[in-house]
């Protein structure tokens, strides 16, 4: 259990500072959180004549939240606090918040106020730019922006590290903290070097499978009926949720009690809307399981970006893309699409939404070759980085690392190096929470069927509570009370390693592709 | 025209004061516009688990707008301005925005903060009170919270009166600036003694009506479909506006571009939605013609209630409830309820649309006897503020009265004094707007009428362009620069009376009842 603050322990100098510091925190993420009402608006319902206003609100709210949390009585209150913090040191929940909000105050307030508004004027200008180089697959428009954010996030990571180390690390910080580009190095190369194995035993497979049953019409509406019965089975709360339509789908969590996730139906994609929001719901479960009385703390906030993706890459993958949660579910998609799904068997339709191939687009890869996309992003962002690799020789470095990796070779920079908006908006460092949290996921579903004995019986049977229940208590329940990669080995109970993730995708590709696992 | 400020007048030392005053309400209206989303949502979408946390996001909003109000320097700017305008004197608008400004920071900073929290919070608990009372028809549930929100207000009247005239009118000039409630007695008594009339004519008419097609099952996504198109029909425009669903309708405008409808679709109620509808959308249309460059600056607001509520009614009653509408839109109706309107006439439609019947309940009240309800209220609410009228006596007074005006008696408080929120929520002195509202409607249809020789056929042939950009130039462009009052004076060129609401009402529903006007 989290530990709580007794009330006579609020009595000393040390929690009343405590308090007032707790107070600035909860005010400054309360401020951020109305700005996220009105982004989640802008997305799902704002008509298009009001962009011009909401702007001004976002943009006023965000300055405001900013000034609060760069508020210099944050880094006195902290300073008073770590010289002495009297009865409150043996208390890991007081120490962990203290570190935590160091780490961030630190971060924004060593960032010069100049560099802080070129990064958002020229990465607000440089997505732009790369809209229009993507649209025109033409690497060129987009190169001079690029070599400008790259500039200024060298500049960034110079800012926060004194000029120490790894400017990469710097950055990776800020997503994943505590994670250097050294360890993810170790973990990623191994998992490199085995998903190809397994690509390319798959690719040689006499087994052939079809996705096509999924490319029907499956009417939007009905979609919408079986997404919403899955997210509500598997524990998504909709008394403190709701799904709406979106362009791109997303989670925000406004606040305890409120989170919002959005999809978009097509209808003739089932995958999309139906893994789309598994995942979602994974973001969300996480942020509805978070201390709500711990709002704006450290102690109430998600561990990284790592440990979000576990969440919703173990619903989206390891429970909604097993052959146990389609045993039980697929009744329910039969009556929702009755003419669709008539003349398919559950086993069908699980080899549908599991079929393994090459391909170029990032958000479209199936669960063996994602990781490989992220390996490469991660490999080229810090050649990036550190200037070994030439801006303008992105593109062919790209292409040669998908031949290299996924044996095929992108015709375009648009299904190239321009698909991924993730740098155009300063996002370096980023990609590699999507593995991480890949691994992270199979760790933990390893982790809990060892504690259940095995989970695929409660799955089948559409009991996803005690997985949940146990994801809750191991992770959820301690918001960044502890470092992302020391949260995980608290829930594993040994070191972190890519073998769980290998051999759940060994055991189950290996069955659907009928192939056996070198020894 | 709007007049504009010109660059070159733009670099004198006042029009730099008067541009760091602009700026500070701007921003500060900028923020509340922030509120308003919140409070949408609150009412449209908002999972129920999100109310604290919502209620915790929009008391911070509000409270940081109420603080950049009532920014001492706006008082310092006041004060310059208003000692020495220098070449600004002459600037209508100026002059305008400088008043208003004055007005609304004196009433502000008037109140002492320890009165304003107060009545903060005993309006709601004097709400959940009501409610409850309301549920249970007590009255004398209710009667304790009412004695204190009129103390409150009382408190409220002398100190932003500095205790001079009529407490009344200091509370009324908050919805309706420079109106007095002796002038709305002038205005009100011959048109509530008219009106009884002609409601005691319709009584005795052998004419009969009934409004019992208006009951038929009337399916809601047809009723969605319908309603949008007459809204977009009017002219309020979906590119800068949108239509939800809510419990209680309301119209929000977030900023220029950005105007929230809402309604609520009841299966066997046609007018309820319907012209609920029309009703918020001509609120949404004056707020859509509101010009966008003076957001945040008195001439960029609307000009009071009663003008609200004008233009609500008329696109709700006067263009909404007539005969050349429904000529034009019945067929429209038709397509979209075949089997409902099969057997229905155009005839028959507006008819049932416009039955007259003395009701208890004012939001259900019809165009003729719903002023009457107004008179009742604006009678009674004087009468509770000056004291005599004790609050115990007033379930006797208020039926009383409904016997008086209306020949009918409530049998319970719940469909008596009870029915209303208004005074629980300490609005007093806002219930004459909606009388204002239905007389300026027809000063400004008969003078729209008159310019444009008849409005009958436009009405007809579905094209209102012509009406709304009446209104647009004789109402909408000029916000707050005219005291309500002269506003529309302006618009008709004659002082405001009763005369062609009384004309419009007898008119239309003596050819209805087939009755003749007593000379």
């Amino acid at each position: 259990m989290a530990t709580r603050l007794s009330e006579d322990f609020m009595t000393s100098t040390h929690s009343a500072k405590y308090h007032e510091l707790s107070l600035l925190l909860r005010e400054a993420e309360l401020l951020s959180s109305c700005g996220s009402v009105l982004s989640w608006d802008e997305q799902t319902y704002m008509p298009k004549g009001g962009a011009e206003h909401r702007a001004a609100q976002c943009s006023l709210i965000a300055g405001l939240a900013h000034e609060r949390r760069t508020d210099p009585r944050i880094g006195e209150l902290l300073g008073e606090l770590q010289s002495s913090a009297g009865d409150l040191a043996d208390n890991e929940e007081f120490v962990a918040n203290i570190r935590e909000v160091r780490r961030s105050y630190d971060r924004y307030t060593k960032l010069p106020k100049r560099l802080v508004e070129e990064i958002s004027r020229v990465t607000t200008l440089s997505q732009q730019a790369w809209v229009d180089a993507r649209a025109k697959s033409r690497f060129d428009l987009f190169r001079p922006w690029l070599e400008q954010v790259l500039a200024l996030k060298r500049e960034e990571a110079a800012a926060v590290s004194n000029g120490q180390g790894d400017p990469y690390d710097a950055l990776l910080d800020d997503y994943e903290p505590a994670t250097t580009a050294a360890e993810l190095e170790q973990i990623f190369q191994p998992l490199a070097s085995q998903l190809s194995e397994l690509v390319a035993a798959i690719s040689v497979s006499e087994q052939v499978i079809s996705a096509e049953i999924l490319e029907r019409a499956f009417a939007r509406s009905a979609q919408k009926t079986v997404v919403e019965q899955a997210a509500k089975k598997i524990g998504f709360d909709f008394h403190r949720g709701r799904i709406d339509e979106s362009a791109h789908p997303f989670c925000s969590s406004f606040g305890p009690g409120d989170c919002r996730l959005t999809t978009r139906y097509q209808e003739e994609a089932f995958n999309s809307a139906f893994f789309g929001v598994l995942h979602e719901a994974g973001h969300g479960m996480y942020e509805q399981g978070l201390p709500a009385d711990k709002f704006g703390l450290p102690s109430g906030q998600a561990a990284s970006l790592g440990v979000h993706e576990s969440q919703s890459r173990l619903w989206e993958n390891l429970v909604g893309r097993s052959m146990a949660f389609w045993k039980g579910f697929f009744p329910t998609a039969q009556v929702n699409f009755p003419e669709v799904l008539a003349d398919v068997t559950c086993e069908q339709f699980y080899a549908a939404i599991n079929q393994v191939q090459p391909s170029f687009i990032r958000v479209e890869a199936d669960e063996v070759t994602y990781n490989l996309h992220i390996m490469i992003r991660f490999e080229l962002e810090r050649e990036l980085l550190s200037g070994n690799l030439p801006v303008m020789d992105l593109p062919e470095a790209w292409n040669d690392r998908y031949d290299t990796y996924l044996h095929i070779r992108p015709a375009s920079d648009r299904e190239g190096c321009l698909q991924d908006i993730h740098w155009s908006a300063g996002l370096l460092g980023y990609f590699p929470t999507y593995a991480l949290g890949n691994l992270y996921a199979a760790e933990l579903m390893a982790a809990a069927s060892a504690h259940f004995g095995s989970l695929d019986q409660l799955i089948e049977q559409q009991d996803f509570a005690a997985l949940l229940d146990w994801l809750r208590t191991h992770i959820h329940q301690y918001g960044r009370r502890y470092a992302p990669r020391k949260l995980i080995e608290q829930a594993i109970g040994h070191p972190v390693s890519s073998q769980p993730l290998l051999d759940h995708l060994w055991t189950k590709f290996g069955t659907l592709y009928q192939i056996p696992r070198p020894v």
